[in-house]
């Protein structure tokens, strides 16, 4: 099958070395480094604003067959891949929303973050609640 | 720069040619075919959950340095790219929040969508609102 091929924007860079296991329990402060060539892009964000990261998982190890199904260490019973949020999945791309602490050209200063340092960040999105509807 | 590649677990499928703009404003109708080797995954998912798809905006045309300021048909304003949802990303990237309507083997009915008939899926995630922390 074909492959879809993607670069990275920017990387998340953070001193904490271990991250809380899911954005929504997280208050660890971090900056997404954007590629100096992308900063135009962020024209627009501020401050106090939720956005969404679209980034790799460059820990994990590669998936296999036996990861479609998971038993995460805070549930008592295993689930499918796509009803968790975890690492492992047959693409490892994460999702996270957190919030701007502030912008200065192309370093962004987020807090709420639960990647790892050095992740690869893909897109960066505005937050949009499903309560918008 | 190092590119990151993903494959397709599977694709959108709509008979609805016009899209509404964005998920949040939907109530179109479609389903998610899934690889059947990834239904395991779907393990935990019923009707009435509410999931996120990270999908591949598979008809962007390449994008260019002058896309990343762009000015929507619904605003006023030009504004960054990653202020926006538009398809037109540095990573043709979509993101979507879409209610499961019912789920048959590896096929997953859902509604609320805005992606195009064909859409590579990349990722179902389940849905956690910013309003969790």
């Amino acid at each position: 099958m074909k492959h879809l091929a993607f670069i990275p924007i920017g990387f998340i860079r953070t001193e904490v070395a271990e991250v809380p296991r899911h954005w929504s329990i997280s208050d660890v402060e971090g900056e997404i480094l954007l590629q100096p060539e992308y900063q135009p892009g962020l024209t627009g964000l501020q401050a106090g604003d939720r956005i969404v990261i679209i980034f790799y998982f460059h820990k994990s190890p590669p998936f296999s067959p036996e990861n479609l199904i998971q038993k995460p260490p805070h549930r008592d019973q295993p689930a499918g891949v796509f009803s968790l949020c975890s690492p492992l999945r047959p693409n490892p791309i994460g999702l996270s929303v957190v919030e701007i602490i502030a912008i200065e050209k192309n370093i962004v200063k987020i807090k709420g973050l639960d990647m790892l340092n050095g992740a690869p960040v893909l897109d960066i999105k505005p937050y949009i609640s499903y309560q918008a509807r």
